[in-house]
């Protein structure tokens, strides 16, 4: 129900999901008056996949997270998370209101032993193709010891869905000597280095963010989440700056015309929707985001994302991998680090 | 002596901005046999306002300012900014070691009254035009007060320097709403809204940066400086996209050729150089820092930037609003935000 487009663009991409997908299953939760006519639209035996589940409620995007939690239990998001914590579902994708799926998601699915908070992770463009970043806004304020799981969770994620064995993974800070950097940017590196399991490369600066130097790059949720939409303004302004120095005179608009695979390939290039789907990682269940802007052609790429997560079973690799971690250590060192991320 | 070119640019900069500005009188400090032979590939009446002073010492680029600052009392950096104390100059421009000048600006210079810690203040492209962001970089933890602070020098520089009144002041956040961000980003829009005399627009998120919906925007160092460098990231992975795209095959080259021009004004809105020139405010002088990798052209930038700020006095501007603001709110606030900012 959720994003700009609602059911318009959620069924279309539905549907271009089971013809890509012969086993894949799909239960569309949501008014089933708002996402029948849609339905309308499509025709074709994969529809047999798919499954209307009805919900009274919506919630909206620009609802405190905190209100939709204790007013929306009927809602489509709480419905569809509630299928996945039933089992009756592997992943819940969603288009909707980010802070409300993820309140809900802990709440309906639970965190896996060990992981406090859940992290967002997504796909940045690189020269040499892309790598991973987290957390992309899911916290405001981390400890070093929420910046060591985000490590372990981004890490078992991008050896699973990309087969990089130990990905290279950086912490993002505003240096690259080990004095640089907040007291937890430091101490995260201390408790990645002392885990002893993580390919850490070290810091990475903003300037080395798209050159793929790092598989996976680890940050707070307000840095990560300033940065990339940053990233993304700027985009936008050169869009603009292009198209404008292209329609110039009749001279740049005939050239224009020449050009035109270059600047479609350019533009897309500075579309943040085209790896779209963020992952809420540390969940008990795959819970994909995908931008609320999405059309039908990136809604689908955030159902593939999640049909992927669900079948190489993502957050149970994360939870062996915790539960591994947290043998080995004892408590010790977790309550050790639970002090330390009181300072 | 600083920067990646050292003299070469230096120089050559110094000479060209004699010749633009026929009031200005520059004072060349640094190794005299470094500095004489490029000089000598300069000729005409604009360098009798040229003078060299001669340091035997120069701050390393990669040198830790707490070192530089103890072991380099006799480098280019420190005497420049002595000249600077001594009001021999008025100004200071350096493509050296920013931790170092910023050490070393605080110890020679001294912070202006009421203000704690220098911040580093830049001009960012909009679609209306460039807007200014700080800090940058110069320090790591802000308290909400220091926000403030940044906040009201800021202000103070954007309507000497582009004669803006009331220029839009936003703080930049994860999201628009009173809610959203860090404790301490939401008590410095509390203190700035209790402050009255600023135009306080509101949050600001990253996507909205390069917009120009604020005319100023602040943040703390360690956001900022990863935001900006993140762009100057994307921004050389686009040019090698742009770059690769045009180059494929006979008929892109061919087009690339018809698209020279728009192709360099892309690559020139591309250049993190392009406004060369960052302040460090809030020092009783002016301090500018320009880019390590600035060419000729680009290190003349900041030599107008500095040039402009001296002659309209911005540093004893800021000192006149920040002493009025003490004075109208006597020290009741400014020790009541002091306990603030420990917790």
């Amino acid at each position: 129900m959720g994003g700009d487009f609602g059911p318009r663009v959620t069924v279309a991409a539905a549907s271009d999901a089971l013809k890509r997908h012969p086993q894949l299953q799909i239960l569309l939760v949501g008014q089933s008056d708002a996402i029948t006519p849609q339905l309308g639209r499509h025709r074709g035996k994969h529809l047999q996949r798919l499954e209307v589940i009805h919900a009274d409620d919506v919630v909206a995007m620009d609802e405190k997270p905190s209100l939709a939690l204790r007013s929306r239990r009927d809602s489509s998001m709480w419905k569809a998370l509630e299928l996945v914590a039933q089992a009756r579902a592997q992943a819940c994708i969603s288009a909707g209101n980010t802070g409300a799926l993820m309140a809900m998601s802990r709440l309906v699915l639970g965190m896996l032993p060990g992981i406090e908070r859940p992290a967002i992770v997504a796909a940045i463009p690189t020269l040499k193709g892309y790598s991973y970043m987290l957390d992309l806004g899911a916290n405001i304020d981390s400890s070093a010891e929420q910046l060591l799981q985000f490590a372990i969770m981004g890490s078992v994620m991008v050896e699973a869905i990309d087969s990089r064995e130990r990905p290279q993974l950086a912490l993002l800070n505003v240096g690259s000597e080990d004095n640089k950097g907040t007291e937890c940017v430091r101490e995260a590196s201390r408790l990645i280095q002392a885990h002893g399991g993580l390919n850490f490369i070290g810091y990475l600066e903003g300037d080395d963010l798209f050159s793929g130097r790092a598989d996976l790059v680890v940050c707070d949720g307000f840095v990560g989440n300033v940065a990339l939409k940053s990233c993304e303004g700027l985009s936008k302004l050169l869009v603009r700056k292009v198209q404008s120095s292209f329609r110039r005179n009749l001279y740049r608009r005939f050239v224009a015309l020449l050009a035109t695979p270059m600047l479609r390939e350019l533009k897309k290039q500075l579309d943040p929707g085209r790896r779209n789907g963020a992952t809420l990682l540390g969940l008990k269940g795959v819970v994909v985001k995908s931008h609320g802007g999405a059309n039908r052609t990136y809604f689908g790429h955030a159902i593939d994302q999640a049909f992927e997560e669900a079948r190489l079973n993502v957050p149970a690799r994360i939870g062996d991998q915790v539960a591994r971690e947290m043998a080995r250590c004892g408590n010790g060192r977790q309550m050790d680090a639970a002090d330390r991320s009181k300072n």
